[in-house]
């Protein structure tokens, strides 16, 4: 029905017959003539109708706003004056000579020139999705699948499908449950992630494994999650992290160099001690330049507790955080705000030292707690933060979660506030994360149960887990996660010896786990793998504020879809004969 | 950790050094040798362990069945007489210079040389799957979903993805539900299709949709069907049905060529009347040469009421099947199991004629129904049939639904049994279906309430559902329907009419569709699409009997996956939560 979009048509075309099809994106009548922007998910371009073709204009001055339209016409050049640089078909516009009003449109109940709620655009999404904006995001994420799938295909990787009904488990928190009708009272899960399955595809020897897969959570949708998601899921056999970390890594570079024509280079790596002691993030953005310095043993002997308890606790830390040149910008009213913003994540107070003039020494700064800090003390501070007149410190001291936590928090909002943040992409991996952490008694994985350590036999590992790394490895951009992965355990004695650690014994481990147990005793090879946050990708790539600006039909923060009206009340014999029954009065 | 894959290696490499990894396939002691055959997801390669390099030999002579290796080696030429031609590498040989044992297998649990059943197969999946031929199901299967995506994304079809948590409506039967946390005794469907998300999406302006997805059907599950399963899923705007049959056409086309290096030129089109008349069924495998042949008019005025009743019934049907030269081969024994087998479908017996002697009259002619049957009608079926000495020709006679199943079954079966099906790929389209079918009172959609009728106003709709044929095609191989879809209904009339003819009430309508017939309203494109049933496809290509050859983790015949063990008991707590119970006392 068509021989060219809108947006292909360019001077090349002059004197050409052209046949679009698509939508009135805006009519105007100037000087007897109507003109309408026409539009299609190429992009825009002018159509001119002539009174003078009387039928036409006839027809022509029934469009409105949204009409589907087919049209057929001459390509003509804009004179000089007319030509319009902000329109990538600016140089051109299309004499109409035939238009056909495929389907007419009622006026749209949301005027997108006004401010829209997201709820309204979330409503009408349809419509929503027609904004050149929503249109593009949805097509480059199509070509960042694409580009992703065409990479993997070439390096070997097998894409294969997992199941999505899979077994739920008395311990799946967070797990969507489908209840089973052939299986009395038994349920399924929906997957958080085909982890299990894809290490059964390596004992299978598929070698290399890829999938774009769907993954569940049902989790309070804090800022920007999503009940369903989507993972790019890999998996290999026969390679080390460094192999895992260098082919993802390509990917990646590819990925920004073919649709962005950006080069990334080659991520540094950093490891997770060092990421937490210098951002107190494990996903640091280095795009901001500030840094945490620590200074807990220039105030161990302080009189001041809130310095010195720290200082002198093995769990403690104290840090400095300078901001250079902005002791003037920042007020003691910005400076009861940020006291505010680091106590949502804990800390009890924000310690702060302004550099008005470091020649003159105690008097050139000017602080609440300059009176608690001896000469010697101030003066390692301020070498070591290397700070300058116009500078300011903050400091953060209580236990090291807490302190990585809000000056982490800290360091990102004043980067955010005062400009410090490059419009550059910072890519690095982040790697030796802790084995386990320890709490209430017992010792967790941070990662799942099956991540493979660093370089330890299991004697070495039970003997001393608090000090075990991971052969883990995140590949952070600017901030944000966007993959993560692991060499995972191959050998039982090294998952028997995990299992021990976690406290876990051979019943609930065979109860838990009894299928890869199982199977991991028939020849596994060794295997790693990563998951990449597709939504989260696209979203950076495309510089949205919400992965629900890259998702065609996302669902609100209550994980409700309001243009179907899901979720909806279900059939009464459908959950009879699924053998549930709903426990409440009011559905809501 | 490798240098090549085993079934990479031949004779260009001889001499080369190489690195391998994979599992010990088999092991043979020759001659004081060590013979492996080693396995990774390429193929097998013959390597040899000499006795003179002690370590290695000692080191080999640990191998077991299944024990997964690192090997290093050289290649080298088999001697002429010891070439294997079965095997890909048959023509050469690893001579191992270097053995690691990555780890060890105990025993395999199931015999893969004796007969396995499936259960087996299934609780041992990650074994199943280490076989060649089912590791060549699934590569296969990833390179006919690459192939796919390729071909589609060069055709400008976008990659995009259509929510799994969609909206349970009181009307969904065999919905799969999910119970919502954060709504109160509400759930979410998991869908059958994204069939209205799909039209949504054009509705946007994407104009052409693709998708490779997961649906769900909660049914009981006949010989081959699975509670998930996958589509290739496809939408486009403003292209006929002719031009969406074309490029899917050429899609499959182009697979089969690539991948099979099979040419199946121009799919026949057969209108769904055609077909059910010639075939008895909306799904022919033209592989098989026997057609029905309508003789009711021969009959009308027969005294035998099992002829005379259906063939002056204008519900009714009387059908001749011939089967060529099959007089002898087909015993009354036989034809005692075809009168049970067509009972099954619901025909009340099985009448026959054996064409002896074709010359000699009646009594060349030898069937239990002569008697009832004149001279006049005699001759025209033995006409119209073609009949020839050696021939056995079947009668079916009944309402034409019962005709056309029972018949197009014994059609199969009778092809089946007599070796007559043709080693060939039969592709076609079927056309022209009816929009409606009238039963218990009044009409329902064949298709969806959206697929659009052919060529008829709103008004000749209403006035004659039962004629109206509806815009929707199959595409059909080898008898079983791998795609079927439909233009769709574009304009509000139109849609009014067609749920008028259904009885659907404006307030139902709403209640239902309102968020698609509210997005009717705003300048919807002509569209059309269709969707492939993939697991079928890959069956068909792969020469499998079954969808579950063809998946990695299917389901068992109940739903069940025997290798987790899901469905499963879920957690109280969780159950609790999600504001739901469990009805029944003993779970299973």
């Amino acid at each position: 029905m068509r021989s060219h979009y809108c947006g292909q048509l360019n001077t090349d075309l002059v004197e050409q017959t052209v046949t679009l099809c698509g939508w009135v994106n805006k009519r105007r009548d100037l000087g007897g003539l109507i003109f309408i922007d026409m539009r299609d998910r190429s992009g825009l371009v002018q159509v001119v109708f002539d009174p003078d073709l009387h039928e036409l204009f006839e027809t022509a001055n029934k469009l409105r706003q949204e009409f589907c339209i087919r049209l057929v016409g001459t390509v003509r050049a804009r004179p000089e004056h007319q030509i319009n640089a902000t329109m990538a078909t600016g140089a051109v516009e299309v004499m109409a000579t035939e238009l056909e009003i495929i389907s007419r449109s009622e006026p749209l109940p949301i005027d997108f020139n006004q401010q829209v709620s997201e709820e309204q655009r979330l409503r009408y999404r349809y419509l929503d999705l027609r904004r050149p904006q929503m249109s593009h995001h949805l097509q480059f994420r199509a070509q960042v699948t694409s580009t992703v799938r065409r990479f993997l295909d070439e390096q070997g990787f097998l894409d294969i499908e997992t199941p999505m009904l899979t077994r739920a488990t008395p311990e799946g928190a967070r797990d969507y449950l489908v209840p089973s009708r052939t299986h009395k009272g038994k349920f399924f899960a929906l997957p958080q992630s085909p982890q299990l399955f894809k290490q059964l595809l390596m004992m299978s020897g598929f070698d290399r494994y890829y999938q774009i897969v769907k993954c569940f959570r049902d989790e309070d949708l804090r800022a920007d999650r999503q009940p369903e998601f989507t993972q790019i899921d890999i998996e290999t056999s026969f390679m080390s992290a460094d192999q895992v970390m260098a082919v993802t890594e390509t990917m990646v570079r590819q990925l920004f160099a073919q649709l962005l024509q950006v080069e990334l280079g080659d991520f540094p790596r950093m490891t997770w001690h060092e990421a937490m002691r210098r951002y107190g993030s494990d996903k640091p953005d280095l795009r901001n330049p500030l840094e945490l310095v620590d200074v807990a043993d220039l105030l161990q002997d302080v009189e001041f507790k809130v310095f010195s308890g720290p200082a002198n606790d093995p769990n403690g830390r104290v840090v400095a955080l300078k901001v250079p040149s902005k002791a003037e910008a920042i007020s003691r009213k910005n400076i009861d705000e940020y006291t505010q913003y680091v106590g949502v994540y804990g800390a009890k107070g924000l310690a702060w030292m302004k550099v008005n003039d470091r020649a003159a020494g105690r008097d050139g700064i000017q602080s609440p707690v300059l009176k608690f800090i001896p000469d010697a003390a101030l003066h390692g501070i301020l070498e070591r933060t290397d700070a300058q007149d116009g500078d300011i410190i903050f400091f953060g001291a209580d236990n090291a979660l807490v302190v990585a936590e809000a000056m982490g928090a800290l360091r990102l909002k004043l980067g955010q506030d005062h400009g410090l943040v490059s419009d550059a992409w910072r890519p690095l991996w982040v790697v030796d994360f802790p084995m386990f952490e320890h709490h209430e008694g017992r010792w967790h994985a941070i990662h799942h149960p099956f991540t493979a350590p660093v370089n330890v036999t299991p004697e070495q590992l039970q003997a001393d887990p608090g000090n075990a790394l991971s052969n883990a490895y995140d590949m952070v951009l600017n901030g944000v996660e966007v993959g993560g992965g692991s060499v995972r355990i191959h050998r039982h004695e090294m998952q028997q010896a995990v299992f021990n650690i976690l406290g876990i014994d051979e019943e609930e481990a065979t109860e838990k786990f009894g299928f890869l147990l199982e199977a991991l005793k028939y020849g596994t090879p060794p295997h790693a793998g990563l998951a990449f946050g597709l939504d989260r990708l696209v979203m950076l790539m495309v510089g949205a504020q919400s992965i629900r600006e890259v998702i065609a039909f996302p669902k609100t923060t209550t994980a409700a879809c309001v243009m179907t009206d899901a979720p909806g009340v279900a059939n009464p014999e459908a959950l009879a004969e699924l053998n549930v029954a709903v426990t409440v009065k009011e559905q809501d």
